[in-house]
Formats: C-alpha cells, structure tokens, sequence
C-alpha cells in the first residue's frame, strides 16, 4: 500500500526531506495534501489528521507520514522509520543510531536557517521583525552555517568507508537531507553560502552527486518538486544575505 | 561499565534529561566535566570528546554519551540508545518510536524556551537582545507554551493504557523528560506555566508523581542535581514572564 505523506500544499518545508527519501528509493507514496478533495484528499484530509481526536498517537505537527495503521511525525523519526523499509540505512544498530545523529543535527541546522528570518518567532510576519532578522541572519551565515557545514565536511573526511557518503559505502537518507540542506541554504543565502561551500569540497561533491542520482533528477525536474517560495524554510531576503 | 556523560559542568541544560533517565533507572555514570582532571576528567576531557580528530563519527555538539566504542550525541538520540538498557521504554517498535516521536516534540519545545532570551543567535549576550527577547517571550507564553503543554495534555488523555504516563502503563524516559521541560518552564516563567498548567492537570500530575519517584526524589535532593541559573536553557528573567 502507499505510503500517504501529510504535509502543507505549497512549500517544501520539512515535507521535503521526507519526499526525497520515497522519491529516491522509488517507493509509492501519495502527497495527501496536494491531492483532489473530491478523492478525500486534499487539505481538509491533512487537517483532520492534526485534528482528529480518534488519533491516540497524535502528531503535534506536519509532516506524518501514515504507513497503515502507524501514523508518525516528526520528520527525523518518519526518515527512521523509513530507512531500513526503503534501505536508505545501514543494517546495524550503530550504523543506524549515527545516520539518525547526523539526521537530527541536520534538523538542528534547518531550525537555526528558519529561526534567521522569524527570530521573534513564527507566529509574527518577517515584515514586523526585519531589524531583527538581519542581525540573526548575519549570526547564523557567520557562525552557525560554516560550523554546521564544516561538521559535515569532518564526517565525509573520516567516514572509514570513504568520502562519497556521510555513513558507511552506500546512500542514507542523511545523504538526500544534507543535498536538501545545501539546496536551501544556496536559495536563501546564496554569496555566503558559496562562499562557505569551497572550504566544504567534500560536501559539495556530495550534494552535486545527489543532484545526479537517477530517480532524484527526475524528481527534481517533475511538477512534484515544488519551487524554493517565501513562505517555506528557506527565503531569498536578499538583505539577509552578504 | 559505567555510562560516561559529557555535558558543560555549571548547568542542567540538554545533558539533565540524559541524567534523569540514568538517575531514574539507578545506573552507573560518570558526569565526566564535573570529575577531577587529575583523574583525566574534566573540562579538559570533555574538550577532547568534542575535538578529538580520531574519533570517526565525531559529535557536534554536548551532551555526548560514550558507552564502550559507542560515542552517541544528541539527547533524544541518547535516549533512544539508553531506553531499552534502563528499560524505560516499550518493547515493540511501534511504542519505542512513539516515546522517541514525543522525546523529538519535547525537544523542539526546550529549544523554542531557549530561543526567548537569545532570539537573534546564541553568539549574542541576553543584554544585546533585551528587546527582542521580550517580544520572543511573549509569543512563547501566550502561543507555543500552551500549544506544547496542551499536546502533551492529549497525548495522556487519549492514552488508551492510562493517563498516568505519556506511553504505556509504565514510566519511560519521556516521562523523565516532561518533568524536566515543566521544571524548567516552573522556574523561567512562573506566572505563566502555572496559569498554563491550570489547563493541563494530566501534565501538571505526572510532573508531581516523577518529582515524587524514588530515586529521583533523591536525586533531586542530592548535590548531583545542580541548580537552575542564568547560564542554562530555562532562565528567570523576571521581565520575561506575566
């Protein structure tokens, strides 16, 4: 069966690590929110999944990923459970204990490039925080973003299996979310970004060979894929680059 | 052996859940930066946890637990290694996944009670941010603290083994955790949480029942239990707070 992925029309947003992760492995999935009303789809049924008070599991926010009778979110946990079903993990505990660490601190990363533009929080416009933002932003593109990526170089560098992924000698799902991380960071702060980038070869590499996998390319050129926007995670504020 | 902990020595913050679940489950740890550095503890060894270059899956940031060979970072990440070895979590995938899914959610709370006295960057003192701060607070106890306490509210209510922990008829580290996250809110916000808690008797009876769990009623006692302050996560800034 599908898997069913809940998650807002209109954005990328954490939405999309999870999509990466169904789209490389080819798996069947259906993007509840996006679909037709008149097929019980569409935002009403992504609503009644964050509503429902039948659910005795209840997930706080998007995205949930429904697999049959579990319904998970939190976009780390979902890419947990996904990994070994869509063999985007290595068998191991520890493999997976650690492609989960990276996962998780890619999060981390995520939050702080979100936190850049609604530093006062989510609840007020980007117009009624401006002043503020920019002096977030420049604090997460000279700091925070080089230490993040410089981390993730550090990872490639001592992975024993060799410098093409972040775990062991195959692709992970931490692979497609670091391709994800650098994608947004690149729309939405793109001089300091590529600025960062060349001290990061081996992540770049990492995220062009993404770019390149075969079911991960069609992806991106499908109508699935939805445009970087302004009201996703990563936002082009050109005053909030340099 | 005993369990390692590397956490900043002076403050609770993301390492006080790792060490409630320890303390609750009676195990054996060293809290190593709080130890002698003649017994090669210490800060000094804490600093080489993080900056050692041999260490091939290298953590990026405390609190890191190290068990044997295995050098695990991030708290819930942590947790999930240490839930089946303390036995505080269910047996099944489903329920571990669940306690990990609510641990995540806790987190994403803890780090949004973080974000009110340093909205524009960690990087930054409270003193350069005082204004930003104050409209960052208001958002969070007026917004995301009810929301946050009212989930954790339903996700007791709709427990179909009882309301008295978060998963299951049996405590798990997530109970552990909802106790610190209330504690912490108690002590940064006070006026607020205990309105806010009005709503939420579930949450605010499970928070008493752990404080009264033996071991760690002792704990709390004990001068392992460092105090609340100004340089954690939850601060009291009475400004912050009405």
């Amino acid at each position: 069966m599908a898997y069913q992925l809940h998650y807002w029309p209109g954005i990328q947003g954490r939405g999309e690590f999870v999509r990466l992760a169904l789209e490389a492995a080819g798996a069947p999935y259906v993007d509840v929110a996006r679909g037709d009303v008149s097929a019980g789809q569409g935002l009403p049924a992504l609503l009644n999944c964050l509503q429902d008070e039948a659910i005795a599991r209840p997930p706080f926010a998007c995205p949930v990923l429904v697999d049959g009778k579990q319904v998970i979110a939190q976009s780390a946990a979902i890419l947990m459970y996904l990994g070994p079903r869509l063999k985007l993990v290595g068998a191991s505990e520890a493999d997976r204990l650690w492609t989960h660490q990276i996962q998780l601190t890619l999060a981390d990363a995520v939050d702080e490039a979100h936190n850049t533009h609604h530093p006062l929080g989510s609840g007020l416009y980007y117009e009624d925080q401006k002043p503020e933002a920019a002096r977030a932003a420049q604090e997460f593109r000279t700091q925070r973003m080089p230490k993040f990526l410089g981390w993730l170089e550090a990872v490639l560098a001592r992975n024993p299996k060799g410098t093409r992924h972040l775990v062991g000698a195959r692709q992970s799902y931490t692979d497609l979310s670091l391709f994800q991380l650098v994608e947004g960071l690149l729309y939405a702060f793109p001089k300091s970004t590529k600025r960062a980038l060349k001290k990061t070869p081996l992540v770049l590499a990492l995220h062009e060979r993404v770019a390149q996998h075969r079911r991960v390319a069609a992806y991106l050129r499908s109508e699935r894929r939805l445009p970087f926007n302004e009201d996703g995670i990563f936002r082009r504020y050109p005053e909030l680059d340099a």
